[in-house]
């Protein structure tokens, strides 16, 4: 399925749509096989020991997988997440940016499902590996899918 | 198994180490067989529409059940989520708090497994499940369980 | 939302669209607040140590949370299960048979999610602990939603 | 981490273990970067339509998993999945061989989390896609880790 968002146009989104995210969460790439989102990490993120807590990693899978969808079928601004599961793996390095790795598995007309995987900024081996289920609405909004 | 911590305690816990989710989420009651968290909704957990994103419904579920586990345990700071299930089923009432009912069904010497429901504080049906497990440390640090 | 379907007219369903595991798994009960499943337990469900593996708890917990769908819906033979999530905290008890007792916590017009959990009959703690999403097909079957 | 079990030897595992499912899944190769299984579907497996049952994809990921772990860390029959995420994405090609593509993420001392994607043998798209915790018993049996 074509590319029909691409970073510059997912983060104009983000910045007028999700403000509050738009400050810390950006697309860094968008490829055919994968969608790059990186967390500038702040205080509000950290946990004792200064590393990110779990929902931060959380909001940052959300977003990736959802400019994911996006960049496939363009600013549907009401597509919800309904189902998440994530497995968190190893202690992210205190301080530094995180990466989510996004990679679409079905695209289809009412549901979209993907899986990221999180990184420490230059680590090898995940943080933690995510997969979510997207309700896409249908193109008619009299006609709600959900 | 008995409850050693109980909700001013498990506040004073959460005051004391984690300030930065202390002042949104409280324990508000917590008994043999359930533990009830609130979510004092503030702006920056909004999302366009008025209502709570799923980052903040899973910070919400991470603190409730990480206290109904503490509640039996003592204060673990150590305890870590290890896996975490969402489903997301009704879109939270506008503006209004929220509140998380957990249920411990597992409490191992290393793993413990604890659900909640979400519901819109007043409401009737759940706004998300929630299903997650922690690894808890063994009593002597040297010998790091995970 | 009324109970359409009776444990009897459950199991009628299961002995003509799915015989292959209605000699093992019957609906023992249906209530408007819970219908419990149970499994009798067959040499093939069997793992080394005598306890049933992981594929029959999910079959049992699938055939469970279907049947609830259907004692609200009808039997609607193409709703299919899009995700599950289990969590597996105890071994049954060698030989017994296990109970799936099951809630249905959404009930809309393309999505339903429930929950089950596993007991060895006769046991107090569950053994397993699983959600499900099932998509409901829509009423015309020109107008697929999934 | 090395390869200590090849397809090979897996594969005698399984005979020798589970002879119930040895019959019908088998490894079909061993990598530094993916274990890939095989499952032979027979008539048992089948539901309406022709096509293979939920539960017996969950079969499959799990031994596919299982095996990746033990090709790692040698025969440690007490390994048990501790928890699985699996999202049902496209239905199997009717009367096909299905395929699972493993990957370690963690190999921890007491837990390991895998993926697996499932293929309907020569397809190019994923019919399911997993994930599971396993949990690893301690080398010395009287200090369970669970």
């Amino acid at each position: 399925m074509e590319i029909v968002m691409d970073a510059q146009a997912l983060n104009a989104f983000l910045a007028a749509d999700f403000p509050q995210v738009a400050g810390s969460i950006s697309v860094q790439s968008v490829a055919q096989d994968r969608l790059v989102a990186r967390l500038r990490v702040e205080d509000q993120h950290l946990r004792p020991g200064g590393t990110v807590g779990g929902p931060t990693i959380f909001a940052l899978a959300d977003v990736a997988i959802y400019c994911a969808i996006l960049s496939r079928i363009g600013p549907v601004a009401l597509a919800v997440t309904t189902n998440a599961s994530i497995d968190f793996m190893r202690k992210p390095a205190a301080g530094g940016e995180l990466l989510a790795e996004c990679r679409i598995l079905k695209l289809g007309r009412s549901l979209a499902v993907a899986e990221a995987l999180i990184f420490s900024d230059g680590g090898a081996d995940p943080v933690a590996r995510c997969s979510m289920t997207y309700s896409i609405p249908p193109k008619r909004p009299e006609n709600s899918g959900l």
